[in-house]
C-alpha cells in the first residue's frame, strides 16, 4: 500500500492504457502521426467534446500548455493568469520560451480563482502604458486550479465574456481537466467551448495515462501552423501511435471519468478524515483530487519519518493568500491508485501524531 | 516657458551636446566604433568611474536595459527587481526578448525600493521549487527609483551583498543615474562598483543628450561577446562618433552633474511649492527629478485645460502602494531645462484651482 | 510481410523493450527522473562509455538535438554542419529555436561527411566578418550520415581536432548512432569522447525503442543547468521511468548492437540485390541501414503501385551532389524489423518491372 | 582630400541634414514619436512614394532590416534571399534574433541578384518536406545588391509575382535604395510597391544622414502591432524629432537623389579608370555606389600602404561566385562625400602601382 501522496505523477499507468499500447504494437505503421491510431483519435475526440476540434498529441503538460499559448501570444503579449498557475511558476519559463518572450501577469485569488473584474482591470492598465507595455493577449485558466477548487461553469463563461469582449482568447490548463469534469457533472462541451474555452491543454498523465497530453483546439482555423510549432518544439513523435492508443484507451468507455472520480473521492475521504483531528485546517475546499492543509510541525515530521510522501508547501509571503492557519502547509494529492486503505492509513497515523503531541503537552497551534 | 513637466524626454539637447556633435562632423571616420570619439570615450569613462571599465555606447535606455540583463541571465533566469521598475512595465517585454525568455520577479516596496530580506526570500522561495522554477539569475536596481527615489550607498551595499552570496550579479537601471548620483553627493565610483554593483545602463537622453545611453561593466570579463550582442540587436550604430561625441560632451567640465543638480533643485522647488496647498499629498520624498503628488481631480483637471502636461500616474489596485491620499495621483518631472519661473507658474496655477474649489464649497478630500 | 522501407521510425517497439515498459508498470514512483531506473540508466551509460557521463533521456531526436546545441552555443552563434544535416533541413529550424537563433552554417559534400578543411575555412571566413557575423560556436557531425555513410573513426577525430583548435565543441547526431558503431566495430568510447565528441544525441527509438533518446555529456561540467533546459521545453517527462527502463532494456545483453546490425545486414543484402539490376545505380556506399539509389522512373512507379514504401529523395539542385546518374533518386530504410524475405520481395519486384521495361523497349537510362 | 574608400558610412553627414538637426533642436516636444516631425513625416513618406505607407524611422539598417522581417515570418518561417546578402551574413544573425529562430535560405547567383526560377525551386523543395521543414514565408531582395549591381523593375516584378502566386510577401532592403533608384531612373513607386515590394528598409544613412532609417510598409495593415516590435528591441526613440528631422531634410528639394547621384557618378569615374589599367579586372558591373575589382596583390598591398582604405573583399570557396579573375578583391565604395578628385587620386596611384610591377617585371595575372 503507496504511502505516496507526493502528486498524481507517481502513479503507475491504467491496466486498460497499458493494454492498449501493447496492442498497439504489431506491425508497421505510418510515422509522426500518420497512423490508424492517430487518425482514429481524431474523430473520437470530437465525439468526446461534441463539436469537430484539432486534437494534437504531445507527451508533457508544459509541452501543451506552452505550445497552446505560443499560438495565442505574439512575442510582445501578455498572458493574465492566476499568480500561482503551473505556466507561471512550475514550468521553468517555458511559455515564454515557446512565446519568444512573452509575459505572464499574475493575478491574486485566494482560491485559485482569478475574477472577471481583475482580469479587466489589469488589461485597462495595460493598455493605459501603451506601446510601452505588452499588448493584453490572453488568459489562462487552470481547471481544476492549482488549489484544488473548481471554476464553475458559469465562472469559467463570465471570465470568458471579459475575455471577448477585451479581444483575448482563452486557453484552459486542464492538467487535471477530468478532475474537475466529474466535479462539474456536466459535459465536457460545456466545461469548455460552450463556456468560451478557445483552447484546452488536456492532461492523461495524471490521471492513469503513461505520457499522453494534448492540445485541443476548438475552432480548428485557430491551430493553423500548429504542426510547425509541435515539431520544432521536439514534440513530434515519430511513432505517435502510441500516444493517440493511451487516448482511444483514456476516452473509450468512460475510464478518464471513473479515474477521475475516485481520484476525486480519495481526495473528499481524507480531506473528511483530516479536517476532524485537532490542529489541522483544511485550507481550502477540497473540490477535485488535492487536499492542502496545515498541521502542526510535529505531525508533519513524524507523518514524513513513517515514510509519507507529500510537499510542503510554500506559501506566499506577500499578498492575498498569506493569513492562513497556524501550522505547517502540506498538499497531498490523490489519484485513480490511491486505495481507501491507503487515505485511512494516513489519517490514522496523523490521528496518532496528534494524540501524541496533545499527550506531551505541546500546544499544537503555537506552532509556527 | 514651457509647460509640459510629462518626462525629462521631452527637453530639447544641452547646447555643449549639440555643438559636440556639430564638432564631430569633420572629415571621414572609422565605423561602428573604430574612431578616435569613441576611442577617447573608453579613457573618459574609466576617468569618470575610477577604474577600467568597458562603455559600450547605444541610443535608448530600452536597449541599454536589456541589452546588459542578457549579459547576465540565462534564458531559463529569473531578474528580482521592484515590481514597478522601468524594465518590468514599460519596456514592452523587451528584458524577455533579449534575455531570450528569462522572467522579471517584481517585488513590491511603497518607496520603490526592494529590501535584501524581500530579494533573500524571493530566491529561497525559487530555489525550493527547483528545476521546475527559472533559475535566480540578477537582481535590477532602478536608480533613482521609478517612484523618485533614490538608493542610498549602504542600501545598495546591502542588497548587493545578499546577491553577491546568493551568485547574483548586480544590475543598476541608470536611467537617472547622474540624478541620483548629486543627491548621494558620493563620487560615481561608491555609487557604483564600490557597492557591489556589476553592470550600469548609464543614461543621458533624460538628462541633457540627444540619443546617449550606454552600458558600462566594471569587470570587463563580463562583456565578453557583448559586442555581438549589441550588433544583433541593431544597437550598433556605423557613425558612432556622433554618439560618443555626446557622452565626452556629457561628462567634460561636469556638464552631467551640473544639469542633474538643477533638474533635482526644480523638483524640490515643485514639491515645496505643492506640498504647502490645501488637498495636495506629496507620495514620496522627493530625493531626484520627479514628483509624485494627489491633487484634487478638479485641480488636475484645470491644470490640463490650462495646458500643463504631466501623466496621471496608475496606482496599483493590489498589493502595498495602494493606500494612498485622496485625490488623482500624477508625476511631474522637471529637467535641467526646467526654469523656476516654469515650477512657479505650475505651482502658483494649482493654487488659483484650489483657491476656486473652496470657494465653490468643494470637498476637495472627498474627490475619488 | 511488411514492404515499408520509408524509415526506420515506422517499425514497431523491440519485444524486450517492450517487455521492460510493462514491467515498470509496478507501484508508485518518484517523478521527474527521481526513479529507480534513471539512477540506473546513469551507472549503466557510464559502462556503455567507458567513462563517466551525464546522461539526460528524452522522447524525440529533434528534442536531444536541440537541447545539445542549445546548451553548447549562444544565441549569436553559428553552427557548423552538412549542408543536409538533420538538424539543418528536417527539424523546422528546432535548432534556431532553442538556441535563440544561432545560425546553422551547411557544409556541402557529396558523401555526406564534411572534411576538416572545410570548417576550418569556413570559420576562418566568418572570423573575418568579426562582429558582423554570427560567432563560430559548434560544429556537429551526423553519425551515420544523411546519406547512410558513416565517419570513420580518423575522420571524426580529424575534425574534432580542428575544432577543438577553434575552440569549437563536437556534438554527434547519434540519431543512427548504434548503426555507425557496428560497421565501424570499434568501442562506443573509441566512436565518441576518445575520437574528440564533446556532446552525442544518442538515439535508440528507429533502432527498436518505443520513444528513447538522450543527450550524453562526456564531460559533466558541460551539462550546467540542462536539467532546466530540458524542462523548459516541456521534455522533462514525469514518468520518466518508462523512457529509462526502454534505455536499460536497450543496452542490456548488447541488444542495440544486435538491432542495428541486422539492420545494417539487411540493408547490405538490398544494395547487393539492387546494383546488379539494370539502370539501378547505387548513389552511396552502404555502411549502415540506409540504400540511396536511382532507378528508372518506371520502376519507381510500379514499385509504389505494388505497396512498397519508399521516399523519392530531393536531390539538391545546386551544390556539389548535383551530377547524380539519371533516373529517380529514392531511399530505403532498413530495421531491425526487417525480413530477409522483405529485401527480397523488393528485389524481385524491382527486378521483374525493370525486364516489363526491356521488354517493352524502354531505354531506362533516358527517364528524366 | 579622403582616401578612405571604406564604406558609404565612413563619411560626415550632409550639411542639409546637420542644418535640420540643429533646427529641430528648440522647446520641448512629445517624446515616442508624438512630435510635429515624426507627423511631417508620415505626409512627406507618402509624397515620396506616391501611396500611403506606414512609415516607422529607426536608426541602424540592421534594425530596419530586422525588424520588417520579424513582422513578415513565424518563427518556423524561411525567408529565401541571396546567399551573400547583408541580412544572411553581416548583420550576426539579427533576423534569427528578432523573428524568434527563422531560417534564411541563401541562393547563389554571381550577380548578386536571385532569379525568380530559383526562388520557385527553393519554395518547392522546402514544401516537400513538409512539417519537418521551415515554412516558406518571405522573400528579401537587396537594392542595390551586395555586388553593386542593381535589379530592373522587370527583374523585381517577376520576383515578386512568382512571391505572390507563393503567398509569400517581398522585402526589401534598400539600405542603398537612392543609389538604385538614381541608376534606374524611375519613381520610387515603380521601384517598390508597383513592382511588389511589400516592405521596405528604407537607408539614409550611407547616403548623408547621421542616423536614419525606416520601416515602410505600403500597406498599412502589415504594420499592425509593428510599433510594439519596434519598442520591445528598444528601437523606440524618445527623442525621435531627431530621427524625423533627418528623413524631412533627406528628401526635401530631392538631396536624397543628389546625393546618390554624385556617389553613383563616382562610382562610374572609379570604374572606368580602373579598368583600363594592367592586371585590373571589374567583378560586377557598377550600377551603383560601389565597385568590385581584383587587382594584383602588389597593387593592393602598395594602396593600402599608401593610406587608401578598402576591404579586400573574401571570394566565397564554393559556389557560383568562385571562377573569378585572378589578383586580390576588393571593393571600394564612394559616396556623396567622394570627390572626383579623390578618385582620380587613388586611380592614378593604382596606376603607377601598376607600371612599378611591370617595370620590375612582375606578372601581375600570376599573383595568386
Amino acid at each position: 500500500m503507496s504511502r505516496n501522496f507526493k502528486s498524481d505523477n507517481v502513479t503507475p499507468v491504467s491496466d486498460a492504457i497499458m493494454a492498449a499500447i501493447n496492442a498497439a504494437n504489431v506491425g508497421t505503421a505510418g510515422s509522426y502521426g500518420a497512423d490508424e491510431h492517430t487518425e482514429r483519435l481524431r474523430s473520437v475526440a470530437g465525439d468526446i467534446f461534441g463539436t469537430e476540434v484539432s486534437i494534437y498529441p504531445v507527451t508533457t503538460g508544459t509541452a501543451a500548455n506552452s505550445l497552446a499559448l505560443s499560438q495565442l501570444v505574439p512575442p510582445y503579449g501578455a498572458v493574465y493568469c492566476h499568480e500561482a498557475a503551473h505556466i507561471a511558476t512550475d514550468e521553468c519559463g517555458a511559455p515564454e520560451f515557446f512565446t519568444g518572450g512573452a509575459k505572464l501577469i499574475g493575478l491574486p485569488a485566494p482560491d485559485g480563482k482569478i475574477r472577471p473584474q481583475q482580469l479587466a482591470d489589469a488589461v485597462a492598465l495595460a493598455l493605459e502604458l501603451g506601446v510601452h507595455h505588452v499588448k493584453p493577449a490572453a488568459v489562462s485558466l487552470t481547471q481544476a486550479t492549482e488549489w484544488g477548487t473548481v471554476y464553475s461553469v458559469p465562472e469559467v463563461s463570465a471570465i470568458a465574456a471579459v475575455a471577448r469582449q477585451l479581444g483575448l482568447p482563452v486557453h484552459m490548463d486542464g492538467a487535471r481537466f477530468a478532475n474537475a469534469l466529474v466535479h462539474l457533472g456536466c459535459s465536457a462541451a460545456e466545461a469548455t467551448w460552450k463556456s468560451g474555452v478557445d483552447v484546452l491543454s488536456l492532461g492523461a498523465t495524471k490521471n492513469g495515462a503513461l505520457c499522453a497530453e494534448a492540445v485541443v483546439f476548438f475552432d480548428p482555423a485557430r491551430a493553423k501552423d500548429f504542426e510547425r510549432r509541435r515539431k520544432r518544439a521536439g514534440h513530434l513523435w515519430s511513432k505517435l501511435r502510441f500516444v493517440s492508443a493511451q487516448w482511444l484507451a483514456y476516452f473509450d468507455g468512460g475510464l478518464w471519468l471513473d479515474n477521475a472520480r475516485h481520484a476525486n473521492a480519495m481526495a473528499a475521504a481524507l480531506a473528511r478524515g483530516l479536517q476532524g483531528l485537532d490542529g489541522v485546517h483544511l485550507l481550502q475546499t477540497v473540490e477535485a483530487n488535492e487536499v492542502f492543509a496545515t498541521l502542526p510541525e510535529a505531525t508533519v515530521a513524524a507523518l514524513e519519518a513513517q515514510g509519507f510522501g507529500f510537499y510542503r508547501w510554500p506559501m506566499p509571503a506577500n499578498g492575498s493568500s498569506s493569513t492562513h492557519p497556524p501550522g505547517v502547509a502540506i498538499r497531498l494529492v490523490t489519484s485513480y491508485a490511491t486505495s481507501l486503505a491507503a487515505v485511512q492509513d494516513l489519517v490514522a497515523a496523523a490521528e496518532r501524531c496528534g494524540q501524541r503531541l496533545r499527550g506531551s503537552g505541546h500546544d499544537t497551534d503555537r506552532v509556527p
